[in-house]
């Protein structure tokens, strides 16, 4: 059997547990696969000094078995020691609750960062622990953070989006959301070559805005996306009209779009071959996407593999499918 | 009763533990007093990006009730996740153990350091969570550090102090000790004012070379003491031959020093008025120096607190020969 190249775009959480299920699937079927993905770096922040990275670290805990299973990021059996003493120093930020173990990765990172690395060699120094068991590179190795622009009682002003989804929770509506730097910043080593060269590309449940919309937001990935001659499978991160987890919804409503299965299949236009529904959503219809509907909630190991295994099977059914959306660019 | 303004020049475990007793003896003699204590600063060292300052550290810690009893320094209830987690990743030092609850001090300094914050503005914002009852000043705002000329198996070569004295326990035969930075460096504000203007000034049983004699080698300092109006009296951190605690003897022979109490108190001629001995050392005599002896053992707090009053008391015997000494300059 030939070695399968399978490239993903990641976020967090939906995107991690994904993966999870790709790996378990693909070890039952014995499919040899090299799995590369692309992970979001646009919701870093520098806390205390330290690099924030939660996407990577997400996806990274989840696969090396280090992840906190409930919560869905940070480290399992944490403490929180450190972020207490802080606080009883009143140092801030402190609505970003930083473990004991989780600050190690930032401590490891952030000395590798200033010593001159680029944030792809320190994610892969991170896996050299872990061994997540996928080739993990971020999107960027040049700084992109998404800022959101808000107007509450304390005027209109633009915030870190840590800021405005883990210290209020998206409650006040984002006018716009923009990655800063995203522009200016190129494709880390080796992320254009795993899109090109995969026999199938996966967009797993992640947000399309802040975590896949902003991967695809670095200048030559989305192009590298749209030509490539794998079939596109993505997995949709909403059910029945609202997110699966998170406040997905916060961030379609600031960009315009509508909070739907199909709407956000409408985004991915020109990109995606594939897309998995959940069974509420049967029935969407998108030009040139081949649509099929399952239950996508991930609620265990078993239930996450048969989405992978969707995906898989829709990929192997568009092959050619993928390759003439290619000849169409 | 009028205020009596005490300075000390101190170190960690050893001057932390005499100022605890001197604050004790004070409250008990319902002495009103200020008491600012200049802390060393050469043992400072920078560990996984962060300024580490130890014996700042020890008397923040001891006197603010913070301080791990039994080990001397660090902190009380003290867990090692972060540091566990680093030697994870295979982060270098390994041998310096810094606890969790600590390293949220370092961060918090390490902040308003790299915030543009010179140490003793960093100091006073620490102690404003301590409350150590103290007004703690670093010798200097400027990095001084001690390195130190070794040669072993590997070479001559010069380490940082810490590695010679945590990593190595003094084991190999330091050929030098140097401050580096000393000669540059200028006293924190507020230390040549609080040597000046004190009534009492004390050297407690800290290391002659790496604690007192580094601080007494920031340009300024030593003239200030020698020159200052109050009587200086200090108590030996050696006792029949041996350090009190750590590993002195090792720095005394690196500067050629015999390790006796009457050998330190020669070191510091021409700035002590008065000596306190262990009884194990009685009959010590220094010139123009009045030596008293009594137990030097700081075993629990009411011991501690006799060697204080003795110190006290010898002080208010020589204030005359206090200002004899500054007249002799």
């Amino acid at each position: 059997m030939t070695l399968v190249r399978i490239t993903a775009l990641a976020g967090g959480i939906g995107g991690a547990r994904f993966l999870r299920g790709l790996k378990a699937e693909l070890a039952a079927r014995g499919t040899p696969a090299e799995i590369t993905v692309i992970g979001n770096t646009a919701d870093d922040i520098t806390l205390f000094g330290l690099r924030v990275c939660p996407d990577l670290d997400t996806v990274m805990y989840t696969l090396g078995g280090g992840i906190h299973e409930e919560q869905g990021w940070g480290r399992a059996d944490e403490t929180f020691t450190v972020k207490d003493e802080l606080t009883a120093y009143g140092l801030e930020p402190q609505w970003f609750r930083l473990g004991d173990r989780d600050f190690a990765t930032h401590i490891v990172r952030t000395q590798m960062l200033d010593a001159g690395y680029p944030l792809s060699q320190v994610t892969e120094a991170l896996c050299a622990r872990w061994q997540p068991g996928v080739r993990l590179i971020p999107m960027s190795d040049d700084p992109v953070e998404s800022h959101v622009v808000i107007d509450d009682a304390q005027g209109r002003r633009a915030i870190h989006f840590q800021e405005w989804w883990v210290r209020m929770h998206a409650s006040t509506p984002a006018l716009s959301i923009v990655p800063i730097g995203a522009d200016d910043a190129k494709p880390a080593p080796g992320v254009l070559e795993a899109i090109a060269e995969a026999d199938v590309l996966l967009f797993p449940p992640s947000n399309p805005v802040v975590s896949i919309g902003t991967i695809l937001a670095v200048p030559g990935i989305r192009d590298a996306v749209s030509t490539t001659g794998a079939p596109v499978v993505g997995v949709s991160p909403i059910i029945g009209g609202a997110p699966v987890r998170g406040m997905a919804d916060a961030c379609l409503t600031a960009i315009g779009v509508e909070t739907s299965a199909g709407a956000v299949a409408q985004l991915y236009s020109g990109l995606i071959d594939g897309w998995l529904v959940d069974v509420a959503d049967a029935g969407t219809e998108i030009d040139g996407v081949e649509v099929r509907a399952l239950p996508l909630y991930m609620v265990d190991g078993p239930s996450t593999r048969v989405i992978a295994a969707a995906a898989l099977d829709l990929a192997a059914d568009l092959r050619p499918a993928g390759q003439s959306r290619a000849s169409r660019q």
